[in-house]
């Protein structure tokens, strides 16, 4: 039978299309994520075109055997790693950036080409694809796509759904839709869209998607401020958000400053409860008139300090704090990265709830994220070699998510669930609604061939 | 069997929520589409609560009753029209703003809130609503959200979907879910949020929504331009597109401006092909900046007059242009609004398409709309006591939709598909992605029951 799936496959496709060298498969079994789990794929197929990747859904159907998408493998929830005996789908080869249409202010694109492609291909139109993941310049639009993708500017134009005019699918049964369009607005018959974006691989294969692009937006102003108290920056955030419109607004808590400071001292202020990083593409004088508000804010809030600067250089050193983040927590210890969210009113709530689980578990746990839209990554700090300390990280990992969803949160705000959060979906649906997942992937996935067991 | 149906909903549902008197079953049959059919229903429900809805669905399930949901009956594509023996279900109960909460940016509504009851309330709290349908003063939030509603705003702020973060549904079977939530990211499970929005009745009652809010955007800047052609005001629209951000982008035709100018005059010129109406709220010094870069984008395009006021009271007056378009064509006639999108690079296309048309069919169509979302509502102006005529009034409707899907467009824009539009949703999804859709009504709402006969 696992024979066949090879054989069935080789006679529908081209012989470089198909990969069956176990290095080579094992070197394509896992993503980032840390501990989840992953089997040995039984091929790995590169399709050129969408026509392959209906030949492989076709087979798999027939043969029902499991297929699992695969972009650039940077996700971090387990979503792409093999199931044991998969097709492993990667998408690599479909990397080209079809159109840029500057009049019409889309492009379209295979679902292969990566992020940083197309923002390129944009800005030589002087226009720009607005989401961007910390991953944009290795990760492929279509796992930006498969994952709803978020990033720093989220706050202000929105995830990678936000982004997407139309797709084109390849379902179980190898039959292809494509769903909007080349409009802005479409409402002719349901979302089927938004319905694939964000479904991590498990109701289709993306193979072509048309993009929204926007003018660039002005030079960035940016502020810095620090906070004595968790709920001072919390406030501070819901003021800045009530009052501006800003572009970035991202928090670090205290573990996280310090790991920075003493990794690459930048002379932030480590008694800190928090820092916030805020800033403003209103452009020009508006610019730095929404910095003042922020910073009104901040200082109505207690800050201890401010200091902002419409100048996009400076600005770009103050950033360096935010993006040392995770890699600085990264050098004290093996990390598990969260990733939750909250309504933005109980980020401080958040907060200190990490800071207990870290007190009780008795590891540390630095956060830091989109403060702006409430999605938070607190990050356990542990000791890899040691199996019991490594346990309480992942209980404290585990602990974060419930906290989450007592605050009336969500168990993940970009990452996905992959297989790392499954566990706790249901908690965060409750019967019915996971029910009604469940019929709706049966009605598009009626085999249950599609990355099964990630998600669902 | 009809007769159990009222009894079978007596037993289950207070006296006062159950409605069969003649005359206001009539009054309730239809809503504004000029020629959708509707059917007399059997009985109007008004429940109070999810519990209600939840009982009317079970019933209507168990005996196979057809069910109507309805909001104000506002809409223009007979999606709330009564089909022959349903149960109609008027939401407008069920009108209560639940929660405002200002920190958490978000409120909490029933489906029968009215969008003004929203903006007022949001308004008490600094913050602002933004989905702003022109019939935002009467319509019904339950309607916008099964409509998935545009509006003047939506070229910067999104359509009503955008605004959404969580719904509460009841299901055929009377089961009910809750998707989305509080947080403005979420990824956990699949976007069944997006799924019902925009789903016009036909997946399930809405029965209560957790919408965005916004800060108040600043005080608007406002430019008016005149073309003496198409392309130079479509060159025009790419253009501000492309390098501004407008928070209203607004076209009139010949026609259009005809009508207004022999209604209410204003000295807007008769000659001009087109004539753009464009805002910008980034506030301040870059208000007036983006005004200029708007203004230099006209005069590029050939604009042979531009105009424009930093002044919110003067731009309101502009405004007025655009919000007589649609009572001055009426003033003219009986009326066919039609609602077609295409990308913002073909609407001279669609603009010329249509006054070929319209001498083709021998009828005036006077085109006026959304420019910045390539949203058009080319609208037919005919006499109606005149069947012949009346017959290529709705030839050249057609037409339009023909037009709009060569030129790469959607059939609705804003509307929805409701009954109007049902024979052309075919063309444009093409069999594969219709075939998708009948698997996703079929897996929501086995028995058919969830407004027939709308949308699919
Ligand atoms: C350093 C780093 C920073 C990151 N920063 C962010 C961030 O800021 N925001 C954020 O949201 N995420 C971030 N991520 C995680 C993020 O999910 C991925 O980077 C990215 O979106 C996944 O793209 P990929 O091509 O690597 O997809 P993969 O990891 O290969 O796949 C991701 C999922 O999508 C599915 N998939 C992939 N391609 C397709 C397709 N064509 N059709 C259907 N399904 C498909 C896979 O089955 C899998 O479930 C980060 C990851 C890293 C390593
Ligand atoms: C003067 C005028 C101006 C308009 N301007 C605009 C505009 O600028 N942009 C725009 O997009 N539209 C516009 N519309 C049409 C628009 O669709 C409606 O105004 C509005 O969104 C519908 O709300 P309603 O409460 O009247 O819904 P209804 O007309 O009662 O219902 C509309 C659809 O939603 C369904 N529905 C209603 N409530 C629920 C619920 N709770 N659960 C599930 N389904 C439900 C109905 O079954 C029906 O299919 C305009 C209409 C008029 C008359």
């Amino acid at each position: 039978m696992t024979v066949d799936v090879v054989r069935a496959l080789s006679e529908v496709l081209p012989a470089e299309s198909l990969v069956t060298d176990r290095d080579v498969l094992d070197a394509h079994r896992h993503d980032q994520a840390e501990w989840a789990p992953s089997g040995m794929p039984r091929v790995l197929v590169r399709p050129a075109s969408t026509e392959e990747v209906q030949a492989v859904l076709r087979v798999a159907s027939a043969l029902r055997v499991p297929v699992v998408a695969r972009g650039a493998g940077s996700g971090l929830s387990g979503g792409a790693n093999a199931s044991e005996g998969c097709i492993l789908v990667s998408l690599l080869r479909m990397n080209r950036v079809l159109e840029v249409d500057r009049r019409g202010m889309l492009a379209v694109v295979q679902p292969g080409a990566l992020n940083a492609a197309l923002k390129a291909a944009a800005a030589e139109q002087g226009l720009w694809y607005a989401p961007d993941p910390a991953s944009w310049e290795f990760s492929t639009l279509g796992g930006n796509l498969a994952t709803n993708a978020g990033g720093l500017c989220c706050v202000k134009y929105g995830v990678t759904g936000d982004a997407v005019l139309g797709l084109e699918v390849v379902l179980a049964d190898g039959s292809v839709v494509r769903t909007g369009g080349r409009t802005v607005k479409n409402v002719a018959g349901y979302d089927l869209t938004r319905l694939f974006v964000g479904s991590e691989g498990t109701l289709g294969i993306i193979t072509e998607a048309t993009l929204r692009l926007r003018p660039r937006p002005p030079r960035a102003t940016t502020l810095l401020a620090t906070f004595p108290t968790l709920v001072g920056a919390g406030t501070a955030v819901s003021d800045i958000m009530a009052t501006t419109r800003p572009s970035l607004l991202e928090l670090m808590d205290r573990t996280t400053v310090r790991a920075v400071e003493s990794w690459k001292p930048m002379g932030l202020d480590v008694q800190a409860a928090a820092l916030l990083l805020a800033r403003s593409d209103a452009g020009g004088a508006q610019g730095e008139e929404e910095l003042g508000l922020m910073a009104a804010a901040c200082e109505r809030s207690g800050a201890s300090f401010v200091m902002n600067t419409p100048d996009e250089a400076e600005g770009e050193l103050l950033m360096q704090a935010r993006r040392l983040a995770f890699p600085a927590l990264e050098q004290q210890g093996a990390t598990l990265l969260d990733d939750v969210g909250v309504p933005i009113s109980r980020i401080p709530e958040l907060l200190a709830a990490v800071e207990r689980i870290a007190d009780q578990r008795g590891v540390r746990i630095g956060t830091f994220g989109h403060a702006g839209d409430g999605n938070m990554h607190p990050t356990v700090v542990f000791d890899r070699k040691d199996p019991e300390v490594m346990a309480r990280a992942k209980e404290a990992f585990d602990d974060i998510l419930r906290a989450a969803l007592d605050l009336g949160g969500t168990i993940t705000g970009e990452h996905g669930v992959g297989s790392l959060k499954r566990a706790f979906l249901s908690a965060q649906l409750g019967p019915e609604t996971l029910r009604l997942h469940h019929t709706v992937k049966a009605a598009l996935d009626p085999g249950g061939i599609l990355n099964p067991g990630k998600l669902l």
